[in-house]
């Protein structure tokens, strides 16, 4: 079965590399060049996107900031999972927030803004704090604002004035700031039959607002089971097949979803190592059309994303538990160049692991692990 | 880093999927076309051995039978390992045996025979009954014969005679036959620094000669440490580095080695699943300088060959613990097409798995596994 990725990055080429022994051959489409490219190998199998259409058995994304001709034309050939939908949904925060108040899930309340009355509107209805995010490719902490200060109101809205006018296809849109105690996300998958299988839920570490380490570790009942109802009604509510990814901000125990893409995720590279079948292999399964496969904790597993580096110690590579996964870029600064899966028979030896892997790791390029390691405690 | 892969077939196309994570080129050398290709895709990236090699950092081999002049060629280069000297003892068995005599480890006393006075002189000496293999290119039960009534001894040499005259290259080794309770292999690693790592002893079970079954699960303590210092022995004789699997008669608790393979080796696919490190990333950290990895069990996991066919029912892939992995070969009769690896948590759950599983495989297609679950008692 031949499956076409819109996107030929590092999550097209983990799919590649799930899908080869399933004999599922997966091609890339590059939106940029309109080239069609083995992800794995890069190599260039044709140009246009009309042929790779007709090529294919299955269409899906590794991305949701896709050109809408591009979604359109998929969409058309009856072949997108999970179509051009949800892909919308998970790449304009107008429609991700009015998606989560029609699946009567919980979230931050918001205002869309896209001039200075809206604006006023927001602060007089929603009240201070606020978080201002655009509307479209607004992720990795881009194109975000705050303001805490009413002193600082025109100054904010003089930026995002700014913003707005450079790109008349964008908005803005405003939440209420949500005090919370930790980041988290469940990635899961749903296949055309409605069945969902969701994998343990992952605590977030960011830094500079690029994800730096994910943790799956046993969680409490009650939170996964809230985490997978809020899954199952989004799920749901897009008749979604693939995999899908939700991150949370979790409030004493009460979960706010943050946002959601619409495809395998950062914080799911774990199961790689950590789950019994990975999300990239269950994205595959889920839009072939073939059984999901089981998404429990194999064993306690973290994540920790490479950025601008292309070389780590090998010295890391005799840790027991520890697999490197590099996506064969060049390197550029900030890049996510690759991420190491590590992972142990108990949270405690997990623990012991990654304190052992920080020693190892030069603190520059793998900033604040120290201080995540000394929230392991929790 | 670059590496070239004497052969084409799946354990080429495994090496690649492991070596990918590690930022590792792989390609394969069709030592029948003399073309170069990408072992995943079949994408053919050139011709000629020559430029291969030139252009590898690092050169090794998925099979042994591997005509000389390749071998040469590939040594002269300073970039082959586990080498030639190594590859040949794994497909010549005479000197494969003389290598066994060498190293000092147990294995079946034997005669080479190039014709019918050696034939004669091998039963005086070592007695009936007989095994009798070919010395070159003999695999899965091709070129055997066995003697045990004198009166057949004419005919079995007619045979062998008839053999013998058709490749002035070939011999013929005879074996004292082994009675053995049950057969198993070790595969395991050794770096160019001499050390070396060991996965569990695994249990294999043939049939008509080929494997069907290898179960990997905790084996007994002593038993685990005489194949170790074998495999250690045998090892250290050939300054192996790399990938090395061998095989045993397991004669109440004593070991014989049956034979040795100087790669990858069939009954190591279940590493895929139940190891920490599987056997193809340890290959590639091996030849290529890094590293090994650890080789302990992670879950006890059997894996079952796919053998001329080119689908098994869906429904295997809802069993938690099942992995299907396909070659992307074009199906024949009796062709090893893929195989499946089975895991579970513990050694009764994997039972119960197997049972499971055999009920929802065709028993046309999969033979004898009722009996080897039967076995699974002891």
């Amino acid at each position: 079965m031949k499956v076409l990725v819109l996107g030929a990055g590092q999550l097209a080429r983990m799919m590649a590399l799930a899908g080869a022994p399933l004999n599922l051959r997966i091609s890339a489409y590059d939106v940029n060049t309109d080239a069609i490219v083995h992800p794995l190998t890069q190599h260039q199998l044709g140009t246009g996107l009309a042929g790779a259409i007709a090529d294919a058995d299955v269409i899906t994304a590794e991305f949701e900031h896709i050109p809408l001709p591009v979604l359109e034309q998929c969409q058309q050939s009856g072949k997108f999972l999970p179509g051009s939908k949800a892909i919308q949904a998970g790449g304009d925060r107008r429609l991700e927030k009015a998606l989560l108040e029609r699946c009567n899930v919980a979230s931050a309340s918001y205002r869309v803004i896209n001039n200075e009355a809206d604006f006023k509107q927001a602060i007089a209805s929603l009240g201070l704090p606020l978080v201002f995010k655009s509307a479209l490719a607004g992720y990795d902490g881009k194109g975000q604002w705050r303001l805490k200060d009413p002193a600082q109101a025109q100054a904010v809205w003089q930026q995002m004035a700014d913003f707005l006018a450079a790109d008349s296809k964008q908005a803005i849109v405003a939440e209420q700031f949500i005090g919370f105690n930790r980041e988290l996300s469940l990635v899961g998958a749903r296949a055309a039959s409605g069945e969902v299988k969701v994998y343990p839920l992952t605590e977030n570490h960011h830094v500079n607002g690029v994800l730096s380490v994910s943790l799956a570790r046993p969680v409490s009942k009650p939170l996964q089971q809230q985490a997978e109802q809020m899954f199952t009604a989004i799920a749901n509510g897009l008749n979604y097949v693939g995999v899908l990814a939700i991150e949370f901000f979790d409030v004493s125990g009460n979960l706010l979803v943050n946002e959601i893409a619409p495809r395998v995720h950062n914080s799911g590279h774990w199961t790689q190592q950590g789950a019994d079948v990975c999300q990239f292999e269950n994205q595959l399964r889920a839009v072939t059309g073939l059984p999901l496969g089981n998404t429990e904790l194999l064993r306690p597993t973290l994540m920790i994303n490479i950025l601008g580096e292309d070389t780590v110690p090998e010295a890391i590579l005799s840790m027991p538990g520890l697999h490197l996964h590099w996506y064969g870029k060049d390197k550029r600064p900030g890049r996510k160049m690759g991420h190491i899966n590590l992972s142990a028979n108990s949270p405690a030896e997990l623990k012991a692991r990654f304190a052992k892997l920080i020693d190892l790791l030069p603190s520059a390029a793998f900033p604040e692990l120290e201080q995540m390691l000394s929230q392991l405690n929790d």
